[in-house]
């Protein structure tokens, strides 16, 4: 224990990502990653929409429906998983060469509120980018009026099928 | 290592649950889990029904729908989680008292091939029921014809919230 | 929900391993997996011996020793992880091809009960092996004369990699 | 997808912890939360030190040792493990009421880069701080000369047994 307290700031900066600014080796990521988004039916299915895409980020919102309910009225957890999983997925993907497509190899989750309010939201970040494995972060927020909620967060693991393009 | 070499059967046992007889408190449960069940919007919303239900086991089916599928044709893996999750989730509540509900805590899920076929079955088994938390594994199957592929695999934990029945 | 109640027995059959018969690439898997086991230098520091070893499964055995022990006197869940990860990578290692070598990508466990008693032992079967990745279970028991507790179960994801020998 | 690009400050700022200031209920929650690490065995064992300490917050450093590495000379990484583990747990206790004591329900860990260096360092932080459980996420880094490499990152849930002193 250092005799003198750090603050609370520098440890914390610990937690920041190794760098803001990650390289698309794919110039036109942004058009790959939103006609793969726009062929998943699923996320039609429930409502999802990608609302910001950046190298190595990616935000997908649901509005509230009631169709997409569990037995309490909250959103379904798995539903909540189904954004968490896409965001990361699309968060990856942006770093993919335009030829390669992606698969999850596995995520897990992590339920820390109620997934109520008018909309969620869920934000990804790549924690680790890599030829073959890419690691991600997701965190889910329940919006209400001017609150977010932190309601799920995820650390999911990707991987890059070189050669085979999403379509 | 021991000189004589195990027999596989015996080397797998172990792996078995440690018991094939979970005792309900409730003698209702099924009735109870059944209703939760149908309250979940989402599980009608993707098509899911529970096939198979018994102390500490669930399971759930789900046919082919294109609506569920991801950008490459398969059943997105969220959805696939989604019945796992709740496969899980009621193969724990099996076990509860009657004035309690259910939360899943956190799940991880291992993809392990494509979920392709003509239905997905989700099979869940308490691995260690407990007052305050149960973890369950789960495993998901595609069916195409008479085969079953195992495509995903999923270890979670639940809450059990006493005093609060599911309605 | 079926009208005639399945027999417990064919609904747990679905946990079993899609296989018992793994089979070797490398007919020296075992020379090999051992080597690099003993190689292992903080299995030394703890105390764990490799006890069985099959194609597909290896178990791990660690006696108690209180220097392995957190606050309460149990073995630290670390070391409960440490000898999942290593039966579980091993179970992986046996199928790989001689030129490989192996690397833990992620593993995710669940604490079910104290790790006392004599003897932990690790036990780790391949649910899935692959070119790329191979996905593992292990479960720890804490023995304890005659009896045998399940006090920790693992789900665990390595890779291969290829034209890398071990040493 | 919003026309203007968002600046990549503003995206990152939703993964910042919700509250950068914790507030312990027990105002010697730092003597109570060394004395539990100090009677941890297992990690004077593998030489683990805490080096910080603050409400929801803590770090441990494991300075190389031979004795900790597995078979390609890195550190085990069930040690890598272990100093999280201890690090997530420590970071949870520090806001526990004097009176209760923790367990470890699960974690989940990825691994992203070999744990070489002179000194690895678990940095911890609350998610999600609750009455019944607590989420804790945890980075491990290896440290070369000026270089911090991530090497380790890891979700885990604890528990809080209420009435049940450390000791």
């Amino acid at each position: 224990m250092s005799s003198s307290a750090p603050s609370p700031t520098a440890f914390r900066s610990s937690f920041a990502p190794a760098s803001g600014a990650f390289e698309p080796v794919d110039p036109d990521y942004a058009a790959r990653v939103r006609g793969s988004f726009n062929r998943q039916q699923a996320m039609h299915l429930i409502g999802a929409e990608m609302t910001r895409l950046e190298p190595g980020r990616c935000e997908i919102r649901l509005p509230y429906r009631s169709a997409n309910t569990q037995q309490h009225g909250f959103v379904h957890g798995g539903i909540v998983g189904m954004i968490a999983d896409s965001a990361g997925g699309y968060a990856a993907y942006t770093l993919y060469p335009a030829d390669a497509s992606i698969l999850t190899v596995e995520y897990k989750m992590n339920f820390l509120a109620p997934a109520r309010g008018d909309t969620l939201v869920a934000r990804a970040e790549v924690v680790k980018p890599g030829r073959t494995l890419t690691v991600v972060r997701a965190d889910v927020f329940a919006i209400e009026g001017e609150r977010e909620i932190l309601c799920a967060t995820t650390q999911q693991t990707l991987i890059t099928l070189h050669g085979k393009a999403d379509r």
